[in-house]
């Protein structure tokens, strides 16, 4: 396990170093001004409080606190449901003074064992309880996607500085080793120049009735929830920020899919450099690839995004190659990485000027799509 | 060999009918008025002349027509090198009076050994070697991209109809089995419907002194050449024509690439039973997959669009399968193909009308990249 932490080191250093680079605008990392709160006693393992118990938290941040970080633990619970907060209590044996409602979640402030508010719930809650996490005093760990408009983005970064605490979205790639090497890949050129980037995320929606399809919560359609994974990659693959992008849309159940909630929506971006990629999202089809061509061979991850099981390859002029990279828990992996950012004053490579940006492409995305055309970014 | 004939056969069978029920405008098929010229005696193996010398006549039509082909032989050469004509006589055991230059190529009206010619020339000479052979009495298979303009492509209809002979567009796929297999796995929803197709044809393109970067013989970039695989995909697989289309193009280079050539260009293709297609052309990359996802699962071509070793495979909730289907020559099946079209009077699955359409959405792609909006079709 030392190994792998020193393999993570290894690949975060490149990881920030390739993705801070090339990245436009937004000001300083909201980590900065972070850095004049007091850090935590050394070796303390930092306190995350969870809020909204649904599936991702059951099955996996949860787990992932309970057993695999290293430098956090699971401190606190945030939920609308009393007596599954008190079952989560119990099975992870924290304090019932640990345990929030949404009403009382702002005395929060005073319980010394949370140190970050990680938010699990709907799209368009996430605004308002990364601002009161903040205005508690907690640092901030927020799913993605960050909000549902620019300016609620706005809000949760001024929200933050103003509170000194850092904020960080829930890019979980960020962390995962077959995702940093195809960053690696374009950054050191290995095939050539980058030409081409496909990335496509999306899967089959199951129930009509559950909030991803509810426009009031989710604030959109695939793209919001699954498809920003593809946005994620594009971005990363390409090391720039797109000057453009043309989107089409689709819905072709309309009892499932309401309007303002997309099932497909495809993009293409075209960044500085002359890359263009090619992005799809969906909630009709599982999509689940990204890859690059480049002048003298092409890479790729598929699966891309799985909470497990991630694979990656390459073909050169040499031959084809199957990457064998270290599997990790790409959960515990974001909740450690911010805990030591949180712990040092570091900012996170993930923070929330990275959330807003991709929020600011997927309004530009939406518009395009209603438009019929180009929107310059 | 028997066995793979019958093999074919039902898969003709199941490609034109999946491939012309959804097709739309157009009118006839040039092949109906064929009909009405006599059809040769049953049983001789029709005669082609290739017109054009260069690689893809040498590496692949002159061997398939050698050795591989059933009802069809090598009985012409038309090519402006002499000499070269000359050893290729030779080499093809052709009399002399079966040897043409592009200046009197017209006399090969006179000629009956010659029922088809196989023009196979860069872009912009496509039209003009139609409709002279057309106007000589002979059948035409042409090259894609069938040319350079939809009024080429009218005029060349035109004049075939007006000859009474066929005309076929060299859209070889049309005969490849896994691409095959891809249309009935749509067209049987073998996996649901499908909701998004990913297309893309490239590669990296070498000497800068070559046709296809001359704008005057080209037409335009790797649309024209290589990218016309990724929109011919899209559409047999979707089985529906386009409503419209959004497109951005990009030259990295601008040397190799001049203006009107363009290096790479991505465009989406929106059907009208919602199915969204993203499809990327290349000269700068390799780009060599056709995929479908659909509702229960995915089936993909890769590569795609080699003239040897296109593998298939799909993914169901059943697991993965790489399917394993006969290995056809697609240049014998296609001129075998069309053989049997001139001599029997059917008509052919890939007539002028096809190779129009594609020329219609490619004028489409280069407005819609030009201009910054989506073009209606």
């Amino acid at each position: 396990m030392h190994e792998r932490r020193g393999f993570l080191k290894g690949l975060f250093g490149l990881g920030t170093a390739a993705w801070s680079l090339p990245l436009v605008g937004g000001g300083l990392a909201t980590g900065t001004a972070a850095a004049q709160t007091p850090p935590p006693p050394p070796g303390k393992k930092l306190g995350y409080a969870l809020v909204g118990l649904g599936s991702l938290s059951e099955h996996q941040i949860a787990p992932a606190l309970a057993s695999k970080t290293k430098h956090c633990k699971l401190a606190g619970l945030v939920s609308g449901n009393p007596d599954k907060a008190k079952a989560w209590a119990q099975k992870y044996g924290l304090p019932e003074r640990s345990i929030y409602s949404y009403d009382n979640f702002d005395r929060i402030k005073d319980n010394p064992d949370i140190d970050i508010v990680y938010v699990v719930l709907p799209n368009s809650m996430h605004a308002e309880f990364t601002i009161r996490a903040a205005k508690a005093g907690k640092h901030v760990l927020c799913e993605k996607p960050m909000a549902v408009s620019v300016k609620e983005c706005d809000q949760m970064i001024a929200a933050c500085k103003a509170a000194k605490v850092q904020l960080a979205i829930g890019y979980r790639l960020h962390f995962e080793p077959n995702n940093l090497e195809m960053v690696r890949l374009a950054r050191e050129k290995t095939f050539g120049r980058v030409k081409v980037i496909e990335a496509a995320a999306g899967f089959p929606i199951g129930d009509p009735r559950q909030w991803r399809l509810d426009k009031k919560l989710s604030g959109g359609g695939s793209l919001l929830d699954i498809g920003i994974y593809a946005l994620q990659a594009a971005r990363y693959i390409a090391g720039e920020e797109p000057i453009n992008v043309s989107a089409r849309w689709s819905r072709t159940d309309p009892v499932k899919f309401k309007p303002g909630v997309e099932e497909s929506v495809l993009f293409t971006l075209e960044f500085p450099s002359g890359i263009l990629a090619n992005c799809a999202s969906s909630y009709g089809c599982n999509l689940n690839r990204f890859r690059a061509s480049a002048e003298h061979g092409w890479f790729e991850v598929q699966p891309a995004l799985n909470y497990e099981g991630i694979k990656g390859r390459s073909r050169s002029q040499q031959g084809p190659k199957d990457w064998d990279l270290p599997v990790v828990d790409h959960f515990a992996a974001e909740m450690d990485d911010f805990a030591e950012c949180v712990a040092s004053g570091k900012p996170t490579r993930v923070p929330g000027e990275e959330g807003r940006r991709d929020q600011r492409i997927m309004a530009a995305i939406y518009q395009s799509a209603a438009s019929g055309k180009t929107i310059a970014l």
